[in-house]
């Protein structure tokens, strides 16, 4: 981020947004009436207006941040969006591809031409190339690693070799170092030297010759010791530092927990190769569980709000289908008993609050198991006091639940041994919730994928599914 | 958080807690060996070891960032935890108190007396003081406050007295003021002087004697530029600022579109009231997503892993309440039809498909809505929009999935107009699907209320009574 971007004035983006949207509307309103009175386009009046329409809309983008302008043509859609974007100077097209989402980033991509791509990227650092590279034609990556010279082609290079969710894939390339046998004041008037600093500078690395890191100088220790002092004597020589291979996840925790800035990264032999941020782990952090938050509900990806019918639709059909066969499973189990609901029809109405409730007490277990496996809390010592506790919980709920829906069962078709059947049936699937809810995200945890997926859908199909054969079971036995 | 902190050793905490368990197993088998034999309890080798074990245990939760002895804490069964609270030095009571769940905080609190208390908060600073308060017993808070001189004592009134998803809630009282009228020069002699910068501070604030807010001075200006020039011809006079009571949300969004460290917040007339962090305000994100995770799930604040059953219980019941009570309605919809679940069972089995399918293409609806209305992506300009998109997508989505059931339904009973009624009753679901998908979302946040609570429950109701209702009426009237 450039030192311009830290002054921004804090004006609302929604109220830019409105700005935004009120000229568009405004231009459209002039283009429409070129056309419906059939003059001629360059009518002179007409044609001055319109310009100046979008002169102005030109004149407001220019002064937003990137991310503000980010947001507004998330916003807005398709047409509109692709207007405001035209209106974009073309050397803020990459930091702005950079800051809009995957959806809307490849709208925008769509619209450009090979030359104008590898301008917008030739425009941004090497971490940033390799960030937006996956997103660009295979041409335009290539006619852009020809346009970089060696050493910046090696840092994007290296950047695409590393794993999305690895440090390496978030860190960049911009850090000052300085020797460990310099005083302060040598420091400091390097820094001036340097006459600029990259952003979330919040302390130097300090390596040897051959780039081994081997401490840290925060700017803190720089601004209050005495410049007569050696960098070696109050620098931090046991800094929290990452591996380019570390995963991302571990690392964002680690600012988290220690508050960091800035870390260094460095190789297996210790020598410094990149730098990871804040504000990059923010941005990580928001993605997942922005990620997270859709995939739960059974969207793919990240969806433009705007996108056409067919490009939704197959973001979703896979959710669908997974559900659909399960749904299918759970209907067999109930066609296993026509017999019994054709003798006894209340228990068609009764069958799905016993299959509901146990989803959703299932998930309120599987949700904190899933919570506890991606925080580290949950090991094979504390496990199974945690699976006695949320038994503990299901035999309270199904006393408590059951007994209330017993109730209402009988009052509802005065019939006794229904209500009987009622509650001890969901008693027995809050227990078949709390298993389920507890060991879906385990057992997907021990495959090797993130129980945050698939677990909910998991732990539904076995409450659906043993709740309707428990109830209808018991039903079954009992009352026929 | 202190110099020492920000050279942690990184060790992985998982490790750490795995060596504290080690130890808290030597130490209970050594109790165990002392009560079994009957050894009078200060038989001297037994004594030796156990004190050795707990003097360990000591020294290694010593060694550790507060953050990583918290994750700990949390880890830990009650009494595993107890003990190791026991272990912790007083005086750093305070600081792992504000960095564990608020559950977990509850159940160290209730294990200290007053005098403890006073002596953990003590050590805190105001801001931390404000956020611990209101989980302390109430003579301690008033203790607490006798204890502190007037400007602390105001600092924490005034923090108690914003809501808390207000700036002034997250804001802190730590920053480094200087006036735009000296130089550079005079700026770097003064922070040697003042020996310490509080963390995270990457500006200065620069002020005139009244605490009128002119400025900020980015450390990196003022490393960079000649130390002979003034302030004010350095400093950035347009600063991203925030006022007290301006909404937590937007300032952690500000802080991610803008790539902030730190902020200066002013009152209404412009003078100089605290500073907002980037620590601070990740902190305050984790927690709000994780707030939003837990609750979709039903549960009403976050929970200890290792709490009762009965408190777990009560965190839980508010939901399945609520549940229990549309499962109850949309099972009386179903309880209308039985006279045809009767004469055709089918029905019976078929109808949790198509409430099912609803449900969750309602969601996949509702939670881009809920997003795009946190975000501030959604309009009334672009709201008519989304919907045709939606309903668009419902359409499509009923085609397809209600063709694929229509003939899965005929091919299992062989039933044509079952088939036929099977695949009408999908598709006109999906469509009452996206519209609550769409409006339940809106109206919740039209009645003031978040989004993110509730438009699930709600939405599920929907397409669960109308699925019932829609395949039970038409297979009534089509097929009996």
């Amino acid at each position: 981020m450039t030192e311009q971007h830290e002054s921004q004035p804090h004006e609302h983006v929604e109220d830019s947004l409105k700005q935004v949207m009120d000229l568009i509307t405004r231009h459209k309103v002039v283009e429409a009436l070129v056309h419906k009175q059939d003059m001629p386009r360059h009518d002179l009046v007409e044609s001055l207006v319109h310009k100046q329409n979008l002169a102005e809309l030109s004149k407001k983008l220019d002064g937003l941040h990137p991310a503000d302008v980010a947001y507004i043509l998330e916003a807005l859609p398709i047409e509109d969006r692709l207007l405001v974007w035209d209106r974009v100077k073309a050397e803020r097209d990459g930091e702005i591809l950079l800051e809009v989402s995957d959806a809307v980033r490849e709208s925008l991509i769509e619209t450009m031409d090979n030359r104008e791509l590898v301008a917008a990227a030739a425009s941004l650092d090497t971490d940033e190339i390799a960030d937006l590279a996956p997103d660009l034609p295979k041409d335009v990556v290539q006619e852009l690693m020809k346009s970089l010279d060696e050493a910046k082609r090696a840092q994007v290079q290296s950047s695409l070799s590393y794993d999305d969710d690895s440090v390496g894939a978030l860190m960049d390339y911009d850090f000052v170092t300085i020797r460990a046998d310099v005083t302060l004041e040598v420091a400091l008037r390097y820094l001036r030297f340097l006459g600029d600093l990259p952003s979330h500078t919040d302390k130097l690395f300090v390596v040897e010759r051959d780039g081994h890191l081997v401490g840290v100088l925060p700017l803190k220790r720089l601004l209050i010791h005495d410049p007569e002092v050696y960098v070696a004597a109050v620098m931090s020589d046991e800094p929290v530092l990452f591996h380019p291979s570390d995963d991302a996840s571990d690392a964002t925790q680690a600012f988290e927990r220690y508050d960091l800035i800035s870390a260094p990264v460095v190789d297996a032999r210790g020598r410094l190769t990149g730098r990871l941020t804040v504000d990059v782990v923010m941005d990580y952090i928001r993605d997942e569980t922005e990620a997270d938050m859709l995939q739960a509900a059974g969207l793919r990806e990240e969806e433009d709000l705007f996108t056409t019918v067919w490009k939704a639709a197959r973001n979703r059909w896979m959710w669908l289908a997974i559900n659909l066969c399960t749904a299918l499973i759970a209907s067999r189990v109930v066609g296993a008993f026509e017999g019994s609901i054709e003798k006894l029809a209340a228990l068609a109405a009764l069958m799905p609050i016993v299959a509901g409730m146990g989803g959703n007490s299932g998930n309120q277990t599987s949700t904190l198991v899933v919570r506890g496996i991606a925080l580290g809390l949950i090991n094979k010592d504390n496990a199974r006091r945690l699976l006695g506790k949320e038994i503990g919980i299901a035999l309270l709920n199904g006393v408590v639940w059951g007994g209330v829906m017993g109730v209402v069962a009988f009052l509802l078709y005065k019939n006794a041994a229904l209500g009987a059947v009622m509650a001890a049936s969901m008693l027995l699937n809050l227990l078949v919730a709390a298993l389920a809810g507890y060991f879906a995200p385990a057992l997907i945890d021990r495959l090797g994928r993130d129980p945050a997926f698939g677990s909910a859908v998991l732990t539904t199909f076995i409450t659906d599914s043993m709740g309707f054969f428990i109830f209808l079971g018991m039903a079954t036995v009992f009352l026929l």
